[in-house]
């Protein structure tokens, strides 16, 4: 097979007009961006009010191994299956980072044959969502550190009399907003910032601070659940950047910087528009991490694609105790839409690295004995797809498991694991898919047991509801969702319930930061745990996404670059083509 | 009159497609963004190559006061004024930071009937090509600090064996690339990076960094000076960003990260096509700094109005000592196109406030009394305009003199001040300019007076050639330019001059960073001084840009946020549309 971006070169592309066009926009509706990329405006969602919704599939995966399950290839390959059926479909993914495509792993745009395209073009720089997102999270920060300089060196009242404003005595040790960047950059991860010349306090005070990447900024989360233009500038108000010496939060509209990050972000919060090389419309939007976020694509992106088309297929991220999970208590609760099927990835081989019998490590050729016949891993690491299974039909959702094949995959084995799904008591359905292979026509049967899914009337319930206390809410997700045999807090994320509560941010959803590698909070603990204590170490408050996350153990939320990053292959060749992109 | 935003607002504007075809160009060359704004293929100059170039005209202005002189109005309304004389002309300028906009001034679009539109679409985002150098530039210092740390951590043996690259063995202490961001942030001017937790050096190891604002990139001067893709990759790829402990320079070539530096601005290569007011071309591209850099947008936006129209209009940052001289010696030395006629923007207030007679502080309301009759004051401020106009001559630039109108000014002052200016023993030409509030109706006689200057045979001649010393080309700036009376090199910036020769870095353009607010290097000399000193403090190396800068006084390359910041009137109302932006 070729590598994916030569795939993606060789593939004639429709112009993103006709794409467009063919999934039901009219003209005034999008904007194109170049010939490929197109931003959808929000004002086709009164025009297709009145129009029935489609479906939403929801694609998640067992337990993530370091080999990558292939879960982007999977919704682009059943979208594009979808389609073959004849069905009007558009696919919903998020943006993929800059700081990984340079970083690590280079693209993110799913594989093979289940590709969106140009690739290029999604991997870098897309149409500036995330730049936006990055100016109006960094405009803020300046803010606060101006407010704290100019509040500081005339003093409080001096400061009041000349500005007309309140000062608002922020605390410079409680800042709880940091900068961001979208870059490998471990470097900035812990900065002091404000630093001068011996004697001069030109450069304003000096503090310690910290840079994330871009995607983990609370605005991503924003952007992700936002409803409209509105709702975007009303959760950006409503986002705590610090805290005063008496302890009140401050907030962007206490600094009055609320109007101008939404001002930043009006063009980010239109879906762009590309294809997939097969043409199926797909909606790139937002981009929140899965762990201190909740992983998932913009409900504006699936509110669009689900009144286009027939069906909608995205991905959350992680497997179905991060993404899934998270896309049905957070999400969901926030659109009112509940996703009417899920797709579990499951791969032989990420199957076998669960059941613990192997030491894989990220980076690492994979162990050629993976691809050999090992019944009994296969049957430990089972249990985990079974967990996952469970999981998914926990909240109502019926499940296809989707065996996403790869070309050393033994037949026998892959008989075996269908047969072993088949046997289960849940009604669940699998197929084997091979859209990395064969595009939409190695996805026909996966597509087909989606559509039967589909019809099964729904039961949908999360686990929890807004209005429950947030230590019931954490309860929930860890013993109910995760099976957890109890939470653990400690005693600074105690005291911050209370604080929380005091100040009136009690009917948030929470949003668990664990490690992705295990149900657990214990990235060691392979396959399906049980009776495991979750840990919650911290909590931290984003008013404006509308949830609290809770700290189980060390997340990195600014990744770094590797001693050989993905970058030294990138380069323009005599033509001014980028090689070196995967 | 309407304020900018409304007069905008209310213009019925063509769709940039109609601009673009009416401009000369074909479907294939340019990509549209939106209605408003396209992209334009570097492909068009192969095509047009044949086409004789037009005319180019260069902007620039007396000795800039806080009261603004109106530079970008006087270049729009005369694009403006051009085209009402049915010649072809497009309008070159550069892109406006989104950290000023945020910050303390709001828009830089023009103003009144002389303005780029939509003047928000101009000043937030664009089309992403501040983003994208703000993501090269600090993929660059990803780079270098993830290269320290993992040579340290491994040691550089055992990097290299486990890498497979050499061992740059940077010099933590002299890195001299710094970080950058396109806000208005102080407390980033001095910062400290690679912070840990005590015991721990997971994030690299500490040193003393800083940002500057992202128009301060030697990329951007890169992006301004590059005459293709190929000539920014090779320029991207000579830049020093470090030295080793052997005091070696390291590139980023030497990082291997100049490739994918070049493939985050391949989009940003191509110049955006909007229109004013009156739907006359315009191209936005790059914004270099004039002090640091040279500021003057692209050589390659240039090249492709050339070849479009008769007349290309542009402009330079600050007053002819600068912007000016900085096109002449740096800009048209890498581009082979020296300007047709220079425009010197003078006002009135300009003019008397440049007598020395009034104290003016940017922010502050200006006195009733500088609109009111001062013939000595005026007579004083004189001086500086006669300097400008000899500087351009100097070149052998034919000038012409706009004398940009505001309501307030004497109809008697003006007759004076024209008079004054008639009397010159220069052949320079004078003319009101009434862009601001007429359009190009208000700038026709302006418009003609440079049609006259045009065909005035050229006699350019920069102020030294490249193959000098470096030492003679900042005497020649200094002293020729400037009329200084002596140079005064610190000791810190002998070595340097010592250490670029040795270094091969001696056939590079120069470029005196030093205050705009006089035409010596000290900010209250107002007038024409005469005789002074240019004390050179320290030099830094460009050489992806090609020149070296002098540090000739402070120069602030990240600006910090008012009291009150501009962001603070920004807002979207219940419509969307942005409000308090001006």
């Amino acid at each position: 097979m070729l590598p994916d971006i030569e795939i993606c070169r060789t593939t004639t592309l429709a112009s993103i007009s006709t794409i467009a066009t063919q999934a039901g926009l009219l003209d005034t509706e999008f904007d194109t961006q170049g010939t490929y990329k197109a931003k959808v405006s929000l004002d086709c969602l009164k025009r297709l009010a009145p129009k029935k919704s489609g479906k939403l599939i929801l694609v998640t995966a067992i337990t993530p191994t370091p080999l990558g399950e292939g879960k982007t290839v999977t919704t682009i390959g059943l979208a594009q299956g979808l389609a073959k059926l004849n069905h009007m479909v558009t696919a919903c993914i998020r943006q993929p980072s800059m700081g990984p495509v340079f970083g690590v792993k280079g693209g993110a745009a799913g594989g093979g044959y289940s590709q969106v395209a140009p690739m290029e073009e999604l991997n870098l720089h897309l149409t500036g969502d995330i730049h936006a997102v990055t100016a109006a999270h960094n405009l803020a920060a300046a803010a606060i550190d101006a407010r704290i300089y100019h509040e500081q060196r005339l003093g409080y009242d001096d400061f009041e009399t000349r500005s007309g404003l309140t000062a608002l005595k922020i605390d410079p040790t409680r800042v709880v907003w940091k900068r961001v960047m979208d870059h490998n950059d471990r470097a900035l991860r812990m900065v002091t910032v404000g630093k001068n010349e011996t004697g001069k306090t030109i450069n304003g005070y000096e503090r310690e601070d910290g840079f994330d990447i871009s995607a983990a900024s609370e605005l991503m989360a924003i952007l992700a659940l936002a409803n409209d233009l509105k709702d975007l500038r009303q959760r950006i108000g409503r986002i705590v950047v610090a805290y005063s010496y008496s302890g009140e939060p401050v907030t962007t509209e206490d600094l009055q910087v609320a109007g101008a990050m939404a001002v930043s972000m009006k063009e980010a919060i239109e879906p762009t528009l590309m294809q997939t090389l097969e043409g199926v419309p797909t909606l790139i939007h937002a981009g929140p991490f899965a762990n201190i976020a909740h992983g998932n694509s913009s409900i504006i992106a699936d509110n669009i694609a689900l009144k286009l088309g027939d069906y909608t297929v995205t991905e959350g991220g992680f497997g179905s105790d991060m993404g899934f999970e998270k896309a049905c208590n957070i999400k969901s609760q926030a659109s009112g839409k509940a996703p009417d099927c899920a797709v579990i990835v499951a791969t032989l081989r990420g199957l076998k690295a669960n059941s613990g019998h192997y030491d894989l490590l990220p980076g690492q050729p994979i162990p050629d004995s993976l691809f050999a016949n090992d019944h009994a891993a296969l049957v430990a690491g089972f249990e985990n797809l079974q967990w996952h299974i469970n999981n998914v039909n926990k909240y109502g959702v019926p499940a296809v498991v989707a065996i996403n094949r790869f070309p050393q995959d033994s037949e026998e084995e892959l008989t075996q694991l269908k047969a072993m799904i088949e046997a289960l008591p849940n009604n669940v359905l699998v197929a084997i898919s091979e859209g990395f292979a064969n595009g939409g026509n190695g996805t026909k049967e996966l597509a087909e047991k989606v559509i039967t899914q589909c019809e099964v009337s729904s039961t949908f319930t999360p686990l929890y509801t807004l209005n429950q206390t947030t230590e019931e809410k954490l309860m929930a997700v860890a013993e109910v969702g995760y099976g957890a045999g109890s939470v653990t807090l400690s005693d600074i994320a105690k005291q911050q319930l209370q604080q929380f509560k005091q100040q009136g941010f009690d009917d948030l959803a929470v949003c668990l930061a664990k490690t992705p590698l295990s149900i657990s909070t214990d990235g060691s603990l392979k396959g399906a745990p049980k009776g495991f204590d979750v840990p919650i170490r911290e909590l931290k408050l984003c008013a404006g996404a509308g949830f609290i996350y809770a700290l189980c153990g060390n997340v990195m939320t600014m990744p770094g670059l590797p001693e050989k990053p993905a970058f030294m292959n990138l380069d323009l060749d005599d033509d001014g083509n980028i090689i070196g992109l995967s």
